[in-house]
């Protein structure tokens, strides 16, 4: 079962995009290899294996130079009883709303400590690792939760409430922002800032993302480039004015920051 | 030494971009290894020789929906006096012109056809098969010419005559195309499908080629990303009404035509 719902051309959601998969099959020895050697120990690494997976995600792409992308998935591996969860939420914006992006991780980690104060450490420094652009020295935003291969059998947590606790938060997590910012006029300058900096989400996602890749070579490409902002600028070599917002977004996606 | 120049928002050409480079250096390990294994048997898989190289390369990004993309590139490599040359030149198209893709082919036919009849079916073809995004069945473009490795000592024409003339073809060969399209009205929905066809060219390089990610890993991004199309839409699943020209553009790419 999959359904992908896109939305496009909003007022406040320039282009969304909500993809729920559920799918059953048998491993092959390239994927199982895969995995096994990230340390799912319950798979043979020859393949073989019946596995059942199930996964939402979510992509929205803002109309509002203020208001960032948000990008949020949660998914369930299941092979012979054994499960692995994964999921994670994080924001790409355009400018430097720091107050913004403390609620949004103070969001987060109160979400995790209700389980285990290791989570949010953990799972934002895993987020600050896996989006980021090693070409330009650049996180590709500031960041918020990844997980993956997360037993639950290993783990002293209830983790399927923990991820549906995640999956729930998505949109209360974003939404105070969404709306101080919906109604800020903005000028055309930044409106062309906003189509430069979606360059580096798409960079992102070509060049590095893992389930991008694994996604193109199993043929579902317009599922896969779904989550393409909806449009984009590339000038050479933009260089945002000293003192400016524009630079200090830049500056801000050099280091990850203890936003919570 | 390294030259880029870089044009943005001309009335014909929306971006292009002009890059020479000449360098020299050491082998590294892996570099040998790499092309040692594409047939330059004069390296050393080792590394430690010491090589010289040249490269021009070209994009021209048209403002025009009728006037195609265009591509181009020449290239000289250097280990202990053997000298391999590589380059091309191609048309990404939004509309289906066959006179004009059948002009541009013949123009390459000719320049190859004075050196030796077997060039120009073999760089056509070469072409073909390296523009090519596998995600989506298609071609990038219409092609034209593609050639590496092409070792002057082991040939039988004037390899290095012939560079050159490919490298003086290039203006010429797209210049006819250019002079006929660039006062031809356009609508605001052919502007449309121009921007969502620029993303097929993006995919094409960050995806696939290796030029590029053999740029991004030696640290040059911009002067990489520099090829990218100036602007870019992105819409989910768009499929060209049938007997359009839209659609007959993307029919023409699922397979390589006979345009000389």
């Amino acid at each position: 079962m999959a359904a992908l719902k896109v939305l496009e051309g909003g007022s406040v959601l320039e282009k969304a995009a909500a993809n729920i998969s559920v799918v059953a099959g048998v491993l092959s020895p390239e994927r199982a290899q895969a995995m096994s050697s990230r340390g799912r120990d319950a798979i043979d690494p020859a393949g073989g294996q019946a596995y059942s997976a199930a996964a939402m995600s979510l992509v929205f792409h803002s109309a509002h130079p203020r208001i960032p992308t948000l990008r949020a998935d949660v998914r369930l591996f299941e092979v012979e009883g054994q499960m692995w969860y994964g999921g994670g939420c994080d924001l790409t914006p355009f400018y430097p709303h720091e107050a913004d992006f403390a609620e949004f991780h103070a969001y987060w980690k109160a979400a995790c400590d209700k389980y285990d104060a290791s989570l949010y450490p953990e799972f934002k420094a895993w987020c600050d690792r896996y989006f980021y652009i090693p070409a330009r020295k650049e996180h590709r935003g500031v960041g918020g939760l990844f997980f993956d291969d997360v037993d639950a059998s290993a783990s002293s947590y209830d983790v399927e409430q923990f991820v549906r606790d995640v999956g729930d938060g998505i949109l209360p997590s974003w939404e105070g922002i969404v709306q101080r910012r919906r109604e800020q006029a903005f000028s055309e300058a930044q409106r062309q800032w906003q189509l430069l900096r979606r360059g580096r989400y798409l960079e992102f996602n070509l060049l590095y993302d893992r389930g991008v890749k694994f996604g193109l070579d199993g043929g579902r490409v317009e599922s896969i480039m779904v989550s393409a902002p909806p449009l984009i600028a590339w000038k050479y070599n933009v260089q945002p004015e000293e003192g400016s917002e524009e630079a200090k977004l830049v500056d801000l996606l050099r280091t990850p920051c203890d936003w919570a």
